[in-house]
């Protein structure tokens, strides 16, 4: 295991104090539950909280900030945050108008959200909450039942994140996080497995030629493996699946987001999003705008998820909406 | 070679169209050169260029835009753009404000884009240049004189940039240039080597637990070789090395840059942040910014570099002035 870390007992703490001194204009640590809120904490609008096991980021914390996230509940490595840390997350940033829980479909994320959720609601905080379930390589993987949630999660934070802004009330914010994730869907590949600190160990090995296709951001399970081929071939495959799984025709609209697992050059980025916008091309569906970047990891895995989010003019004008956040900034 | 590429002849090629279709919004490719220049060409201000061999990114395309660059001239992976690519970016840019270059410390790079001002001062172009040469681990490196240029020549972009955007004329942005060259110092460590895809293999090999203190972006020899240690440990070499470049004291401010170079985690990147952070403290240096992230790559080699900018109250109003290229967003 050759990683920069220092105990690798202390690799949470470690991080979370590093992103505490990075980004001190966005955002701080409060007291209990590993949870990372505004600097500031918003009043008179709806609160989101995301989370989830921490080996993703910058999700969910990088998206702290101004028209995205009021708080991110951060867990152990590829571990669900306990529904304590969950709840002390709610309450930090509950100002009155209620908090949305955006979470990705994992038992172990739903069970301890909810259970959040029912102490918060105990406490007479309103509470209303949505699972992503974006990725359509395989239904009831191995942390799942039905569809993972990837990185369409970040639309997720964006768009719900801007309709909280502007000032929608819960269930107005909970629609729009939904409109979503039923016109989001997502696949990956990995040339690579990722090593759990922890664990010290890759959780699985591919060979010198091969690649795992539609795996999860764990490391779970793909459909299936293959030998390497060209950029243009893998994504022709995902596409397929992809687009196969969505509604969608030609002359309309999409946001496409090309996401590094976190070893995959940008070249190699850039390389699979030329082929990603000729094959919309094709299909005459147009493409507003584009994510090309880091916005979901699996601690260093090799590879990548693309992700097609369809529009209509509601999603589009909360896209462009400005957001202010150490890793998403979107200048209105 | 594992790699997310097509043709291997053509990796420029298909990523170059991969940026032009991720960011339209922000840049265009010109007909000659392999040059990337604004969409919306600048008026009545000095014009930015910067440039190199290409397997850096997102350096240094991902910084034209508002308050940065206005070209970035694209060479073969790890080649310097030849000297007609340099004065094709040129002549696309300039709008009678005269253009400044910003090189990197590389002999090729130096040698060409010098031949390139010439051609574009016989065409009646005013043309300055400036030399980055941030990185203190080595003088006289594989392909450099004196000192290589690394990650510091983001902070080049982004402070000169803003100052040719306020309206100064090229003899001040070239001023300002050289003052954060004067006062930037980086360094770096790799855990792994890198690929030039044409050649199909590695530039250098590490053993299982050993990393390279000091190497440069294309994989030049470091100072040395050790065992991989603790995050802390490395950082704290590569911290003293820095400061003892630099002319800086107790009470005086800072940016901080820690760049992955592709294939190290943000988890990880963090874990570096906060040693640098807790060393800074203690040596009572306050930082203004920190940036943590991937600013200046080299292909898929897993490693770091520090960047430690020294700031004086006109760095400072620089660094904070709006910035919106795709690779930085600063909301001022």
């Amino acid at each position: 295991m050759k990683k920069i870390i220092n105990d690798k007992g202390n690799v949470l703490e470690d991080m979370l104090k590093g992103i505490e001194y990075a980004h001190p204009e966005y955002l701080k640590k409060i007291e209990e539950g590993n949870v990372l809120v505004r600097k500031n904490k918003s009043v008179n609008k709806v609160a989101l909280v995301s989370g989830g096991g921490s080996g993703h980021e910058p999700a969910h914390a990088g998206y702290v900030g101004y028209g995205m996230l009021d708080g991110a509940v951060c867990g152990e490595v590829f571990t669900s945050p306990t529904p304590d840390q969950v709840y002390e997350g709610i309450k930090a940033v509950d100002n009155g108008k209620g908090v949305l829980l955006v979470v990705k479909n994992y038992t172990g994320d739903i069970m301890n959200f909810d259970m959040a959720k029912e102490m918060a609601e105990m406490e007479g905080i309103e509470v209303e909450t949505v699972v992503v379930n974006d990725d359509v390589a395989v239904e009831d993987s191995l942390y799942t039942a039905g569809r993972r949630g990837i990185a369409g999660t970040v639309f997720v934070h964006k768009i719900a994140g801007a309709m909280a802004e502007n000032g929608a009330d819960l269930l107005e914010v909970k629609r729009v996080a939904e409109k979503v994730i039923t016109n989001v869907r997502s696949m990956g590949m990995a040339l690579s497995s990722c090593i759990v600190p922890a664990a010290g160990k890759a959780n699985f090995e591919l060979g010198e030629d091969e690649v795992e296709i539609g795996m999860g951001i764990h490391g779970e399970p793909g459909t299936h493996r293959e030998k390497i081929s060209t950029a243009d071939s893998i994504v022709e495959h995902l596409m397929e699946r992809i687009l196969t799984n969505m509604d969608i025709e030609q002359g309309e609209e999409v946001a496409v987001m090309v996401n590094g697992l976190a070893s995959t050059p940008f070249m190699e980025l850039y390389i699979v999003n030329k082929k990603v916008h000729e094959i919309l091309g094709e299909r005459e569906i147009k493409v507003h705008r584009t994510f090309v970047g880091e916005y979901m990891t699996a601690l260093e895995m090799a590879g990548f998820s693309i992700s097609i989010l369809k529009l209509d003019e509601e999603l589009k004008g909360l896209l462009d909406e400005k957001a202010d956040t150490p890793a998403m900034k979107v200048f209105k």
